[in-house]
């Protein structure tokens, strides 16, 4: 499958190990390189317009190194709720409020990707929602104390203990909670052409 | 967590490795026995029925091996579609069949759950919807050659390269399409007093 892909070297750009293992999934070749930009943006930026816009900083960080055959993927995860960004909570309590508001309520997962070559540049972000069950305050304080939200975006991570308990209802794609929209991309990648 | 239910020797009676994985995520301790039974129903059942009913067969199968303390899990999962349930292929066309049959198109997935003790039984069901997007024949042909739908309702498994590729919406809850409403189970465990 996507064999006229062939010609090029495919590089995650992104130290996610979940982004890293969901790509590995749609199974083409590539590489994952690191990357390390200031994940700020314009603050007038709102909803899906942040993650496009971090996963095209992510690309133009990378531009230096980018070579005649390479295909670059970078991708940004956000939570919005309530009109706000849930990013990685920067320590406990920060966890525990944002896990508090998300609690009994439905938020939204955004990803955005950008495919990136020499010559072209496509960007496209994928939304799902996620219904949270109500969740006891003892139920955050057992996530927190044997799960590790540091690195997560909204403080959860749906494939640990809190999605299994806490996750009543999704709709859209559940990878994407996860951090790559694999079914959206695969499409993409399958129409690239340049 | 659910510190009730300790008194229980809690058993999940499924060959599943998928159902066995996910009710670890629960983070519950529990043994796995296997239970063999017909997966056969009455003509007349049909969409959430069926699923329920084999549940309540196999907690029956189970009967005698119940204890005082014991609280035994028993699940069954259908693919819904056109009206007709769509169970393990019995052969390659079988599979390719069910796949053309649900690609561009939106399922049921439903799985029945069985709660029993020896003085009390629940019985439930949790419906996903899947949407697949339009499959190509080199897909389908690819993924029954390299992976193994023969062991799966609907002839494929969401976490593998098809579900990847494939699914492009999911309505509920995504643990529900791979075997076991790990969520509504564990409410439904909260809940559970006899």
């Amino acid at each position: 499958m996507l064999s006229h892909l062939k010609k090029y070297h495919i590089i995650l750009a992104s130290q996610s190990p979940r982004r890293q293992e969901l790509l590995r999934g749609l199974n083409i070749p590539f590489d994952v390189q690191a990357i390390d930009i200031e994940e700020s943006y314009p603050e007038q930026l709102v909803g899906v317009d942040i993650p496009m816009y971090l996963a095209e900083k992510k690309a133009n960080a990378f531009a230096d190194k980018m070579e005649k055959n390479t295909l670059l993927i970078t991708a940004d995860t956000i939570v919005w709720h309530a009109g706000q960004v849930f990013g990685k909570p920067i320590n406990k309590a920060d966890a525990t409020r944002m896990l508090k508001s998300l609690s009994g309520k439905t938020h939204q997962v955004i990803t955005g990707v950008c495919l990136s070559t020499l010559n072209k540049r496509k960007t496209f972000h994928v939304i799902s929602e996620v219904h949270f069950a109500q969740l006891s305050s003892e139920e955050i304080e057992y996530y927190l104390q044997n799960y590790e939200p540091y690195d997560k975006a909204g403080s959860y991570g749906v494939q640990e203990w809190i999605g299994y308990v806490g996750v009543e209802h999704i709709e859209g794609s559940y990878f994407n909670v996860m951090g790559l929209p694999v079914q959206r991309l695969y499409t993409e990648l399958k129409r690239w052409k340049e």
